[in-house]
C-alpha cells in the first residue's frame, strides 16, 4: 500500500478551478470521464438553447438573420474557438462536420502545390481522417496518393513530394501527442502544408497555431469544448493563405456576397470561405454560449489541472493495485493529451461494469479503456471514487458476471 | 369594387386545416408569409429542444446514443421526409446541407455516367446549386462542362451528352413549378439522371419520388417543413441505385460498419452513406419533432388550402387595386409552387413597410416582393388583413417615407 501525499480534498481545496463545476448541468450520483468524447451540459447552453427557440426562431421568426445577427454567428463563434487555439481574429470559422472541413481544407492545400501529389499521414490517425483522404483521391485520379507514416518518427519520414501532412495532434486510443511546433517547422522547410486535426485538443490544453505557424487546422467542438452532441465544427486557415485559398464545396455562404446571387461563384478571400449551406443556427447558438465557460479561465490552468488529476489516478490506481489487472498503454504524461488508455483482453465488460456503477468512460476496440480527464468539472475526489470503484470491479471481478450488449459508442 | 364570393370567415370556418395552427408558437399580431422561407416553431420542436437538451444530452450524456438512439437519428428522420415526398422507406437521410449533399450527389451521378461529362441546369436555379456545380469542376478539370438551359423549354433542350439533370422543382424567386413527371421521363430516355432540389417543394404539395421514376433529389427542411433555423438537409438515392452509389465526402458515418474503424473507407450500399461526419443531434431532433406536425394531414390536404389561399390572396388584391401599384410575375397557380411574387422598383421598401405593419414577406433582389402561402398555419382572414395593409401601403405610400437600411436576408 502506497501512501497518499495530498488526499483528494487536500487538492480540491486548493484547485483554482474548483468553483467550475457550478457552471454545468450535471446528473447526480455520476463522474464523468468520457468528456473527451462528448462534453457535458453548461448551463449556459441550456439556456441559450431556450433562447435561441422559444425567443428569437419563435417570435422574432426570419427577423433574427439580422437582429440576433445569426447571419454572423459563425464568425463570431469561430473567433471564440480561435481564442482558445491560439489563432488571432478573423483565421476560424464555425461550420460543418471536421469531415467535411478536412476534404475542404485538403482539396485547397493541394490546389496550391501543384507539383506535389502525395498527401501523408499517420496509419493511425482517426478513421474518418484517412476516410476523407481516400475520398478526394477518387475524384483526383492515379496522380495523387495517400502515404502512410509511422507517428513515433514523423519528422525523420518527410520529404519533398509531399504536398500536405495531415495529423492529428492527440491520437485517438493512445492519447500520444506530437509536438506540433518542431513537426510544422520540418515539414515547413521541405515545403509541406501541415494540416492539424484538434480534436482532442482544443478546450484540452493549450494549443498555439500561430505561434507555431500552422498552415490549416480542423477540429471539433463537442469534446472538451461542451458544444453539444454533434455541434458545428471549425476550420483554420492562416492568415497568409486567405487570399490563395480555394476550396471546391462553394456554396452560396462561401461567397464574397451571398445575397448578390451573382450568377457565378466568387470566392471570398478570406477564412468564411469554408462556409458553404445556410449554417444551423439551433446547434452553433448552443455552442456559443458553452464557449462562455472559458471565459474567465486559461488553457495553462486547465493543462496544470488536468496533468494533477492524471498523476493522481496514476498514483491512485497504483495504491490501489490496478497495475495487476491492466496495462496502461498511453505514453508518459508529458507526451500525452488529456486522456489515458488502459488495456485488457475484457475492457468492453470492464467499461460497462464501471457505468453501472455511475463512472463513464468509454470503450474503444479491441481492448482499450479510454479514460478522459475534463479539469472544468472533475474534481480529484471523482477520481479517488472512480478508481477504487474500478479496484472493485477487477478485484471481484463482477465484469464477468454481467451481460452486457456490445453497441455502437461514438468517439 | 369586386364582390367578394365567399368572406375569409365562410373560407375560415369550412377550412379542413384550420386547427393546425395551434401547433404551432406563433407570435401575437404578426401574419407570417415568409415560411418559405424559414418555418415557424411548432410546439412539438420546442418541447423537443428542451428535452434532447436537459434530459438527454444534460442526464443522459453518451449514453444517449444508444439509449435515445442518436445514431438512427438521421435514417428515421430521413423516412419520415420520406414519406412526405413520396419515397418509400430506406431512400431518404437527413444530413448536412443542401449544398454539400449537391455535391455528393453530383459527384456520384457522374461516376455512374463514365461516357458523358456534361451537368445541364438552369441559370436561374438558385445560386448555391450551381455555385456548387462550379466547385465540383475545379477538382474534376476540363473535360466537364456545366450547360445552362431555359427553363421554360427544358425538354426541347436536352440530348443524350448530358450526363446529369439538376433542377430545382419551383423557382426560388418566381415560384414557377416544373413538371416532374414528364421531364424525368424525357431525360431517362436519353439516359440522363436526374437530381432534383425539393427546397421549395417538400411540405408545401405532393411530391412523388418513387412514382416520377427520379433518381436522386435534395432538399432543406427549414421552409415548408419547419425544421429551424439552418437545420439538416435531406438526400434520396432510389433504391436502384443505391447498390452503385459512391460518393466521395467519405466519412465515417457512411461507413459500412462506423465503428469497426477498419483500415479503409468500405462504402455502405444504402442512402446512410451520405452520412459523413458525426450528426447534428440537437438541429436533427427538433427536426424530427417538427415533423409530427404532419402526422395526420396530407399533402393534398395542404396543396389544395394553398391553392384557395392563393386565389383569394389574387381575388382581395385585386378587389383593393393592387394591380394599379405592382405587376405579378409568378405563373398562373396550375404551375407554380406555394408562392407569389410581385415586381416594383421599391420592393425592397414596400417589403419593410408591410413588416413593420405586422406582415412578414421577403424580398429578393432586385425588385420582387416573395409571398409564401403555409397553409398549416394561415387563415383566409390573414391573407384579408395582409392584402388590406398592403393596399394600404400602396395607396398612401408610406414605403417612402421610411429609411429602410438594406440588411441580409437569407431564404
Amino acid at each position: 500500500m502506497i501512501n497518499k501525499v495530498f488526499s483528494a480534498k487536500q487538492l480540491d481545496d486548493k484547485d483554482p478551478l474548483r468553483h467550475v463545476v457550478s457552471q454545468f448541468a450535471l446528473p447526480p450520483d455520476t463522474i464523468y470521464l468520457d468528456g473527451n468524447s462528448l462534453g457535458p451540459l453548461p448551463k449556459a447552453a441550456e439556456e441559450r438553447a431556450r433562447d435561441v427557440v422559444t425567443n428569437q426562431w419563435g417570435k422574432d421568426l426570419i427577423k433574427s438573420w439580422n437582429c440576433h445577427d445569426w447571419i454572423r454567428l459563425p464568425q463570431k463563434v469561430g473567433d471564440k474557438i480561435g481564442a482558445l487555439i491560439g489563432a488571432e481574429a478573423g483565421q476560424v470559422v464555425s461550420c460543418d462536420s471536421i469531415s467535411i472541413n478536412l476534404f475542404k481544407v485538403l482539396s485547397a492545400a493541394l490546389n496550391m502545390q501543384p507539383d506535389k501529389k502525395v498527401i501523408a499521414t499517420t496509419r493511425d490517425n482517426f478513421p474518418t481522417d484517412i476516410y476523407m483522404v481516400q475520398g478526394l483521391l477518387t475524384l483526383l485520379g492515379d496522380d495523387y496518393s495517400i502515404r502512410y507514416i509511422d507517428e513515433g518518427d514523423i519528422e525523420g519520414q518527410l520529404s519533398d513530394d509531399i504536398a500536405v501532412l495531415m495529423l492529428t495532434q492527440v491520437n485517438f486510443r493512445s492519447g500520444f501527442k506530437l509536438n506540433m511546433e518542431t513537426i510544422t517547422r520540418q515539414a515547413q522547410k521541405l515545403g509541406i502544408l501541415t494540416l492539424w486535426d484538434l480534436a482532442h485538443s482544443a478546450g484540452a490544453f493549450p494549443v498555439e497555431l500561430d505561434k507555431c505557424n500552422v498552415d490549416f487546422a480542423v477540429g471539433c467542438t463537442y469534446k472538451y469544448l461542451n458544444g453539444g452532441p454533434g455541434a458545428p465544427a471549425f476550420v483554420y486557415v492562416a492568415q497568409r493563405h486567405q487570399q490563395q485559398y480555394r476550396q471546391p464545396l462553394s456554396g452560396w455562404m462561401g461567397h464574397q456576397s451571398p445575397f448578390a446571387f451573382t450568377p457565378d461563384y466568387e470566392a471570398d478571400d478570406s477564412v468564411s470561405q469554408n462556409l458553404c449551406g445556410t449554417p444551423g443556427i439551433l446547434s452553433m447558438s448552443v455552442l456559443d454560449a458553452a464557449l462562455s465557460v472559458f471565459d474567465d479561465i486559461s488553457l495553462k490552468a486547465i493543462d496544470e489541472k488536468s496533468k494533477k488529476l492524471q498523476a493522481f489516478f496514476a498514483a491512485e490506481g497504483k495504491r490501489a493495485g490496478l497495475c495487476d489487472y491492466m496495462d496502461i498503454v498511453s505514453p508518459p504524461i508529458e507526451n500525452r493529451g488529456s486522456q489515458v488508455a488502459l488495456s485488457h483482453p475484457e475492457a468492453y465488460a470492464i467499461c460497462q461494469a464501471w457505468i453501472a456503477k455511475g463512472v463513464i468512460a468509454d470503450f474503444r476496440a479491441p481492448n482499450i479503456l479510454r479514460i478522459g480527464f475534463a479539469p472544468l468539472y472533475l474534481s480529484f475526489e471523482d477520481i479517488e471514487v472512480a478508481v477504487s470503484k474500478l479496484a472493485d470491479i477487477m478485484q471481484k471481478k463482477t465484469y464477468e458476471k454481467a451481460e452486457f450488449q456490445r453497441k455502437q459508442h461514438v468517439t
